[in-house]
């Protein structure tokens, strides 16, 4: 997607050790324009999957993920990582590593928003190692939904996501795929 | 906002001690129609202000800050409660009162995102105690910039947060307000 590799080059930053700071645009800040037409994409690139529902997890996810629901017309779930006093038992939890603090993060999402009837497209902000979003795709898995695509704004291939993912079966869709960022670079696939 | 409050009193649970749950639309899923609604509303009720940004808070504030956001094509904040990865000093930190933990919340933003040239427009999805957007309030005073309104989707009046946020002297809009939960109800304002 031109457009946003474009304002990841112009705003990005790259702090080293892999970590790409989009501050401005995706982690912090949302531009509702582009944000708008990440959703499009994400709906045009699985117009055929026959999605119902889409989930994600708090907190950065939720911008693509609603403005693809908007896109695609269907609900948006977005998986806990602080159990909320409203959120009652039984919860499907899973966990993966935590990228920013070490320990486990976990990932909690009623099932009463996870239908055995639906197809779920999952949309996340970053594939880096894919643990986190590797953890969404069990909770689908057993709450008896049928994952049928993975949706991430910004892909870092040299972390080896794809690869975790790969067992799931399903097309995996980047908006940005970002290939290297040695040597304070961003370099996209393609480029 | 009609469509708001019949979602409300089809769909909510009343969890007794003032909790309201509204997980199928809000804080753990979202329904993209109603969140777009929600999103114009709050833009019909500021259209006069001149808001130049948006802040809000994770997590379930995102939806609708965003979809304001778009409804007025201004870019949108959120406030982190957990310091992420990217987000490098200074920072503008306050706290709250944790609703559910107990404890003290942090909110933190960026002063990057947060010019002295701004006219921001807070937009959360409860106001209760008023004491996390006032800790909003008040990072948005020490960024120096201007602090033009409130906006909420949902007011539970008999928390008395509005009289907390009066200080701040600029206008409180809330999309559906609640005066009662006692017994099991949920009673709106001008039913």
């Amino acid at each position: 997607m031109k457009q946003l590799k474009q304002r990841i080059l112009a705003e990005g930053q790259n702090l080293g050790r892999g970590i790409l700071k989009i501050d401005s645009i995706l982690n912090h800040q949302m531009d509702p324009q582009l944000m708008l037409d990440m959703g499009e994409e994400i709906a045009r690139r699985f117009a055929d999957a026959g999605v119902t529902r889409i989930i994600t997890a708090e907190v950065s996810g939720i911008g693509p993920a609603l403005t693809a629901g908007i896109a695609m017309n269907v609900p948006v779930v977005y998986a806990r990582k602080h159990k909320p006093i409203t959120m009652t038992e039984p919860v499907l939890v899973d966990s993966a590593p935590s990228h920013t603090k070490g320990g486990e993060v976990l990932l909690m999402v009623s099932p009463e928003f996870l239908d055995p009837q639906d197809h779920v497209l999952l949309v996340d902000d970053f594939l880096a190692t894919g643990k986190t979003i590797a953890a969404l795709c069990r909770i689908v898995q057993n709450a008896g939904a049928t994952l049928v695509g993975i949706a991430c704004v910004v892909e870092k291939t040299f972390e080896g996501g794809r690869d975790v993912l790969a067992s799931f079966g399903v097309p995996i869709e980047s908006l940005a795929v970002i290939v290297s960022m040695d040597d304070g670079q961003i370099i996209f696939s393609g480029d």
